[in-house]
């Protein structure tokens, strides 16, 4: 029995273990975790990355968001693990440092999914990266703080929009290979292996849920 | 015995009962419900608005934020009941939707906090308004649920660094008074008096809590 091309890319696209996964922050150290745990688990992962590869966007640049999807072409799931924000007191802020990790994590991350939507397939999934300073904060965390509040809050928010598409938080608290140059700023607070936070990426992806905020650590 | 000014002047500064508190978005439903409210308790409130009125300043804009400060001169605590959001679908939102609702809703009373610490009384304080679509969005709402975590979250953080000044939020679900204009988009979700909310900017403002969401409805 023939099978046409459409038929078949419609199957492959509802399969759990085979999906063309569009990674951002690929050469971080967590998007290596997750493109690993990924791989592993049998899906297709493009990474993207700002500086090196073939997939080299910035989306924190709305356009490039757009240029990004027009050079991946149909993918089942967007996962995010990039967002840049500034660290200082609240009163050595700028506005323009407010601004930069408005840009940086959470319009970056809301674009690829406000875009994503008519891209990906239509039982896709987006899962962004927010972390555990929107619910207990540090000192110098109020950008990041107030990033991380935004997108969960976005992530709520449009879940109840995309269905059936998906959209799900992964808000780690400090990564235990990180453990030597950030854990003085975490004191007392638990640790998570990072591939452990990659698992709830493939939580996120592989399973049903929508609107969730996985909190790890 | 002489008491100089400047004695008397802290000493109204620590007075729970006399204190000199700017209020932006004097004029909406909200605003003039807080005012009164704080009028009613004795203090002296310095009504804020875009577009009537001694004080008329735009808090979307940095600048404004700082000449509306100098303007004011000394004050005891700040509050704040103004905050402009886009409705729309996430896939009718463009990015400058969503920089809209992080400008008017979020670098705006982030400008009052992060200017303010340096203006205002030793133990002051700073009262911001969020919302419940924070926590529980509806369909449309994707930029003010954003907005709204996005300013809780950093209230949390911001509260343990400029103590022993203290910061809170307000988050109300829809007031009574709007719901022949709003409570469509609400259903089943229980309103709330408009003077209930005004009396949580009380409870911020003279209580000794920091950090804390006032969740009413």
């Amino acid at each position: 029995m023939r099978r046409d091309k459409h038929f078949c890319r419609a199957e492959r696209r509802h399969s759990v273990m085979d999906m063309k996964i569009l990674l951002i922050g690929a050469a971080g150290r967590l998007g290596t975790a997750v493109g690993k745990a990924l791989t592993d688990r049998g899906h297709q992962v493009l990474g993207v990355t700002r500086s090196s590869g073939e997939l080299r966007y910035d989306i924190a640049d709305p356009a490039q968001v757009t240029a990004l999807y027009d050079a991946a072409g149909d993918v089942d799931a967007v996962a995010s693990a990039a967002g840049d924000v500034p660290y200082k007191p609240v009163v050595d802020m700028a506005p323009e440092n407010y601004e930069s990790a408005f840009r940086g994590k959470v319009l970056s991350q809301i674009e690829l999914v406000r875009q994503g939507v008519s891209r990906i397939a239509e039982r896709g999934s987006f899962t962004v990266i927010t972390g555990v300073l929107g619910r207990d904060p540090i000192p110098t965390s109020s950008a990041a703080s107030m990033a991380n509040g935004a997108v969960e809050a976005f992530v709520r928010a449009a879940a109840i929009e995309i269905a059936p598409q998906r959209i799900n938080a992964v808000s780690p608290t400090v990564f235990t290979e990180s453990l030597a140059k950030y854990g003085d700023f975490f004191p007392g607070i638990q640790p998570v292996d990072v591939a452990q936070v990659a698992q709830a990426y493939v939580r996120s992806i592989e399973g049903g849920q929508t609107g969730r905020i996985y909190s790890l650590g």
